[in-house]
């Protein structure tokens, strides 16, 4: 395969290819790629909740979506599901440590749109203005 | 508001809402929700790239949804486009230090991803079997 002209390097083969030494890369986009999934992570940051406080919290979810939501999280071990045989019975909701760590990152992401809001805005003024490419042609 | 009688905490109020200081999450979802931006960004971690090398990486992407991609990629200022004045024009396509820094967030995630695979599998395995819920009633 040749580099080309512009001195670029070759490619490896491309991620998600059945060839590809799996990256992880899709696992992600499965899961991030969920808004109510990540919502309800955010939401249970903030400690245990019952299904009512996280409905209220992730805003415009059905009660329908919720249970669905949920169930996935608590399925793949992400969020802890506990019911108290009050009458009637009480469930709380909870994130694991896996769900913690899976938290953590989605916390980073957050943070990093802050930090990177004003630079994304100027950055987008720029190209609004000046149009696309930077390059000598 | 009552915390009730399961001891949970009171709600904050829910984020993504007008009255709620923004989290950056309405970001992170909007920016990650676009699989083929993160497909594309992950294609450039490796280097600098030719329009169709990444094409080639990015597995399934159309030429003209790829040229929309990388385009809001540029706009935001996570790739530079570089165009050389050769016959017939070469144009590259590279990382900022923006994009280099949301690219090594979404490597964390895929990380994530491939250690948990196998606890996440398990936990399905046991949910599968086992059916929803973990408390006493």
């Amino acid at each position: 395969m040749s580099a080309g002209h512009t001195g670029v390097t070759p490619l490896p083969a491309p991620c998600g290819l059945p060839e590809h030494p799996d990256c992880g890369i899709r696992d992600v986009l499965d899961r991030i790629g969920d808004r109510w999934s990540v919502l309800a992570i955010v939401e249970l940051t903030a400690g245990t909740r019952r299904f009512r406080q996280v409905q209220r919290g992730v805003h415009g979810i059905s009660q329908r979506m919720l249970t669905l939501t949920l169930r996935r999280l608590e399925r793949d071990g992400l969020v802890l599901r506990t019911a108290y045989p009050t009458v009637p019975v009480s469930v709380t909701y909870e994130l694991t440590d896996r769900g913690r760590s899976l938290a953590a990152l989605i916390g980073q992401l957050a943070d990093w749109s802050l930090a990177n809001r004003d630079g994304v805005a100027e950055s987008r003024r720029r190209y609004d203005a000046d149009g696309p490419g930077s390059g000598v042609s």
